[in-house]
């Protein structure tokens, strides 16, 4: 396996973007993304591309090839891959494979999501979860992750404030991002007066309906050198499933296919999570974001809630989480967030990451999830 | 990249399998395939599942998490691919890509579709056609096909008596399979004089609407000597994207993503089209069946009609074509067909192909297609 390294991002700015189609979301990502890498299109092989639901949300199916036609690169060998939410991680995963492999020299990976187009976003949404025996009897995305909370809240003391804490976090971190959807900053009373969606779960612990197009390069390490390119290496990739409905989960309060994904790439990046500088999880929910980096190992089991109080997780914490906004602030275009997550580990360790660039760090962290923990992607990235 | 074998196959009938859930027809097709192929389930490490539209058929997304879970393979990294009606074919190649690479050693590549669902199979897919330029105006897939029959027509005097000994010809051979969701064979005179569709196609010139599931499992030669397996080799593999609405073709006759792809794998496979003893390529309309033999190079321009009257794509022909029955006869279960055609080229190379048994063939050829040639993969398999 050859080593690996991201040379190019681009992505479309994140948000309710009526005037924007499906094709373009893709389109202006791609075209983003090969003007940041330098690299000629003809010199690109393969395309991967994660998406979740264009077939329910826009009635498009055979995605990859009609956004690599509209982007200018019809004739490669292109591929769309569907793990729900997780669809962007999979597909950065997919094209760091035939990199690897040898199979191909530059791949772009790319994920898009075209949430606002007519259609009941809830409705497509709740495809991710078991529709014969979840969906069927009712249960959407925001129910399955509030009964998550009230397990965490019982078995932790998890309380409301502290959820809160994480929006409130996220939002100050959004703030600094000109990408991202919702760029304010937020209050605590803001998060706790808010709608209950399902409770104890409100308006501002879900993240939003989003559309958005994002993409990244790779070719292996010794062709970006030739290019001149800061070297940022892929230097672990995992990815696991589990058992899709909640109900067949031993605890509602771990997620382990997060676990599963993560020991993976930890074990190839030969390090532990203690290495890692500053990372992008999967905040759907302000209750996820709590759960993932239990499993991810950044804090013990129940003390992902009180460090986020504590200030643990913002900028200058000790482990910088959703610097990016996460999926709260910056949106949460399904298909697309795994491959911004990529982004904004890219951006921050070549220094690009502006008023929310964090101090010289050298390792970052994504991970994405695809629904109430069906899938997980883990990648880990280092500059060198 | 390693030598690449494909050591175990299984399927489900196809058929309208109104009491078979979309779960059970992978559950179904993967046991089989796991048992034919004498793996134990936990040295599987990867699936790749090809499906064009769960979500617009059965409102279910994160397909491969959930398919896996009911299949007692929760836990592994498990990917679903799309490209419309070419899904299965790209499944095969994602996962020749994972083992020929080293990543893995033992993963299952799958694919299914259950179209018999209560959804409007005709609105589904459509869905491999540009919804925008195409769809939206009326356009149905045996609408495009005709259009590309009338263009065959008026520059190479095909007739619809030629096409018609497609289908007679498909339904002579899949006759023969017991899998096949119409085994009958059938009259000059039903295919002429059955309903019209789309003029000049016809009921008989269409592939029917079909539930089905089918999975084949992959592994490195070396692996395959030590189980004692006969060696199937995967010694090409294509893949390539196009333009995906008609009016972006310069001209109607041609599907030049066939071509491409299968150029890609016989360079790999360093042979010629000669080289090759049977094929199952992607008809799924009669014209289909020919246009794609001609861009293979089978037969010259023109020439593939009045060579399949004259018997040479029958079982006892110098190119037996679709030995399964093909799309026609056999069925088409949009993201199972590419992987049963591996299947097919897997059971005739192995002596298994029961009554439809070609004498002792050492290559065949599978040509699988999206929509109206929006992309195709090609896969070349030898005995040895």
């Amino acid at each position: 396996m050859r080593e690996v390294a991201v040379i190019g991002v681009g992505m479309t700015k994140f948000g309710e973007l009526w005037d924007t189609p499906l094709r373009d979301l893709f389109a202006i990502a791609s075209a983003n993304c090969i003007e940041d890498s330098g690299v000629e299109r003809d010199r690109i092989q393969s395309a991967y591309i994660g998406c979740m639901s264009s077939g329910l949300f826009n009635q498009q199916e055979h995605l990859a090839s009609i956004l690599c036609d509209y982007a200018g690169l019809a004739g490669i060998a292109a591929t769309r891959v569907e793990s729900a939410c997780a669809s962007g991680g999979l597909a950065f995963r997919s094209a760091y494979l035939e990199v690897a492999s040898g199979a191909s020299d530059f791949v772009l990976a790319g994920g898009v999501e075209k949430m606002n187009d007519g259609a009941d976003a809830t409705f497509c949404l709740a495809s991710a979860a078991d529709q014969e025996y979840e969906v069927y009897h009712g249960i959407t995305f925001p129910g399955l992750y509030a009964m998550i909370a009230h397990a965490h809240m019982a078995k932790y003391g998890t309380t409301s404030e502290q959820l809160a804490h994480v929006a409130v976090k996220n939002h100050r971190h959004g703030a600094k991002n000109p990408n991202a959807q919702f760029p304010m900053e937020i209050t605590l009373n803001t998060v706790l007066n808010a709608v209950r969606v399902a409770s104890p779960l409100g308006l501002f612990d879900c993240s939003p309906v989003t559309d958005g197009g994002a993409c990244v390069m790779l070719c292996p390490v010794e062709e970006a050198k030739k290019l001149g390119k800061p070297i940022i290496k892929v230097i672990g990739s995992g990815h696991a499933t589990d058992s899709i409905a909640l109900h067949d989960r031993p605890d509602l309060t771990t997620i382990p296919v997060v676990k599963a994904a993560a020991e993976r790439a930890l074990a190839q990046a030969k390090i532990g999570i203690k290495n890692v500088d500053f990372c992008e999880v999967h905040d759907c929910f302000t209750i996820a974001e709590l759960c993932c980096l239990e499993e991810l190992g950044v804090f013990e089991r129940g003390q992902a809630a009180q460090a986020t109080v504590d200030g643990a997780t913002s900028l200058d914490g000790k482990m910088p989480v959703n610097t990016s906004g996460g999926l709260k602030s910056k949106g949460h275009p399904v298909g697309a967030t795994g491959i911004a997550q990529i982004i904004e580990l890219v951006e921050q360790l070549t220094g690009k990451a502006g008023a929310r660039q964090l101090l010289s760090p050298s390792i970052g962290l994504a991970q994405n999830m695809g629904g109430s923990g069906g899938s997980s992607t883990v990648h880990i990235l280092e500059v060198s």
